[in-house]
């Protein structure tokens, strides 16, 4: 893409109100923009990193079998009094009109487990994985985090049914490596504590996935012994660590990327969702549930990847590889070279931005490069054309090292994909 | 996908409330759902035909310069109450909390306006082109006509930004091209034409693309001379062509799939949306918008695309390019040439369903599949084992040939890609 008709300003300065370094940092970058507390656009360049982390998280839901569907937010009140939530759930968004009256959906069970009602007859429908990406909403009071904690935000929820408590247990067990296998390839797995959670009600533990930054809201402990850690509501209930019974815990603020609940048959139950067994007895669906923010994982992965001078975006999520600079456009050859070069990247699916802005400085086009993170940067000069090659920079790093120009892409190819 | 696994069911008769032929065959078929009036679900197969769909319009989008974008549903009350229509907007859902107001979007000029002012400083920001595939929100009070009508629907929406009316009236043209385009990969470009619309206080004319069918809630009137059409407030207003003249019109019942404006300066009046010209003088920026509703021109091309017996999905957007099926599981033979040919299908990119259903009977399976309207039909009997063959049929033509195994792979790369 040429970066001089992308739909992108660095904006000078930090916005006063937001306190969160992930919205400061993508505001001040172009990636998103502040409607109103708690609401935020994805400007071209955060869609694109927003895009690649949905394409992540939608292959690793297809892998254990999740089926893709896509629910409405629009939920009638009848749904929610079914289950009680109408009056209890905390920031519902409610909603009249003169006939009928709606909740906001912030989660879906209200709508899956009826829907699922009318699929499932026997035990031959069973198990059976749904999920979907899809806008949640949520009246939020304390939205001060930027994309942390919303008012509307992207989440990926799916929704399992099981014809016992074994499956649902050795499902949930399939969802929790998957979950890894996520935020490795996001870049915050090695930060990422699976965390004991209340189960409720209905469930001994649920499970949170808790990233350590010190941007978090929540506080976990991490047990030194297994490495698993507990929330502030386990950690106060029972001071022994659930899995190796150790008492030595460290304490750290965290970011809950993803939770994960035992539903069993809590919703079942009010919808009556039953099955007939092998032996022709009529048996509750057992269910489990399980959320990733989307929002929420790219603000984090920008609380962890980034440092004074801008966002470090792993390759994965990265909006585009290559940012190209040629260090001087008015001069013929360099303009040229970089113009082929610019192609030639296209040609071989590397994404590249590539930066022909006539007005900007050499040294603002710099600032700018290392605010917006993309992982190399390649300058094209009179200096490193002298040698045939172009200087590549990765973000990452910040070794700069000369490349012959034509052993870039097969250099690129083995770095980058 | 093996059809045992997939959440679907083909349901008996027809949902009585329904009475839209979209929603009636695309809920008998398992494609949505019916959350309540004018809400559906997109189940799997259905979801994975709007994914088509929406992948047809971004590469277009994209393709005469559309950045893409995600903004919010939520719409703080004083961004509508600039354009005045907070108060004037039939239909708008508004929503109070403790502290604020909101609409839920059924469109974002009240969002993107102000979003460009932030970037847009000077001719050389423009022109700009924005668009996002994202869920808006309508009370509709007659929703009755399945998707054709939603109270919430995804649309595309895109927003030109120009510094001259002249700027605007060439890409308006170049919008127009990239619908006819659209409307042409998805199957409804010959039913489908460009009609002559009310373009409000603003413009002279809008455009509607109108495609003809029964089920239309619309009624256009098509010039016989010049093939081009007239909305009824058109005609109303004056009986002879916009385009040609002509007076010999006739009259067909249409559904609206899209519509385009030229807004020119009605919203960036109220943001003060401004860019300074090259003489140094301050202009107010021009503007264009153009809409295609997603679940609207699914429902559209079910009611064209479709017979007695069932949806007849264009290559283009069909949930799977093959339907499989075993004439008879129990027989060895033709279950172990089956399975083979499913993994090869797999392996060469076709997209196929294979009905590995053991409880349903060879009649249920032919109903099925013609109801499902995939593409190709594949049957694997004895009697074609015979001649080293399976039979092929086309749901559309009806057609059906032995094709040898060895060719198949070949053939049907040939006829659906």
């Amino acid at each position: 893409m040429l970066q001089s008709k992308l739909f992108f300003e660095t904006r000078k300065g930090v916005p006063k109100e937001e306190e969160s370094k992930n919205a400061k940092l993508l505001i001040r970058t172009g990636f998103v923009d502040k409607l109103s507390s708690g609401i935020y656009s994805f400007l071209p360049l955060g869609f694109r990193v927003l895009k690649k982390i949905e394409n992540i998280i939608r292959n690793e839901m297809q892998e254990i079998g999740g089926q893709e569907l896509l629910m409405p937010a629009l939920h009638p009140k009848e749904n929610w009094q079914k289950t009680n939530r109408w009056e209890t759930m905390d920031d519902l968004f409610k909603l009249k009109t003169d006939s009928q009256e709606f909740a906001l959906g912030p989660t879906h069970e209200e709508v899956i487990v009826p829907l699922a009602k009318k699929f499932i007859q026997t035990y031959k429908d069973l198990p059976l994985y749904l999920f979907q990406i899809q806008t949640k909403f949520r009246n939020e009071k304390r939205a001060k985090s930027g994309l942390l904690r919303g008012k509307e935000f992207l989440m990926k929820d799916l929704y399992s049914f099981h014809t016992s408590e074994d499956d649902l247990d050795s499902y949930y067990e399939i969802v929790k490596r998957a979950y890894f296998k996520i935020f490795k390839k996001v870049g915050i797995a090695k930060f990422t504590y699976l965390t004991y959670a209340s189960g409720g009600s209905f469930s001994k533990y649920s499970h949170e996935f808790q990233t350590i930054t010190s941007a978090g809201e929540d506080i976990i402990y991490i047990c030194q012994n297994c490495n698993l850690a507990i929330n502030k509501e386990i950690k106060a209930e029972n001071p022994y660590c659930p899995n190796c019974k150790s008492k030595n815990f460290i304490e750290k603020k965290a970011i809950e990327v993803g939770n994960i609940f035992k539903l069993k048959t809590k919703f079942s139950e009010p919808f009556e969702l039953y099955f007939t067994d092998k032996d022709g007895s009529k048996k509750l669906v057992q269910m489990g549930c399980y959320g990733i923010g989307l929002g929420r994982l790219l603000g984090t992965i920008v609380e962890i990847h980034s440092d004074k001078d801008g966002i470090i975006w792993p390759k994965s999520v990265a909006p585009f590889m290559v940012h190209l600079i040629p260090l001087d456009l008015k001069d013929q050859k360099i303009r040229k070279i970089s113009e082929k070069l610019y192609q030639e990247l296209l040609k071989n699916s590397l994404e590249v931005l590539y930066d022909d802005r006539v007005e900007k400085s050499i040294g603002e086009k710099f600032v700018d490069c290392d605010l917006i993170g993309i992982p190399f940067r390649i300058i094209v000069s009179k200096k490193t054309l002298e040698k045939n090659s172009i200087e590549i920079k990765e973000r990452k790093s910040k070794i700069k090292r000369l490349i012959k120009i034509k052993n870039l892409i097969h250099y690129l190819k083995e770095k980058a994909l």
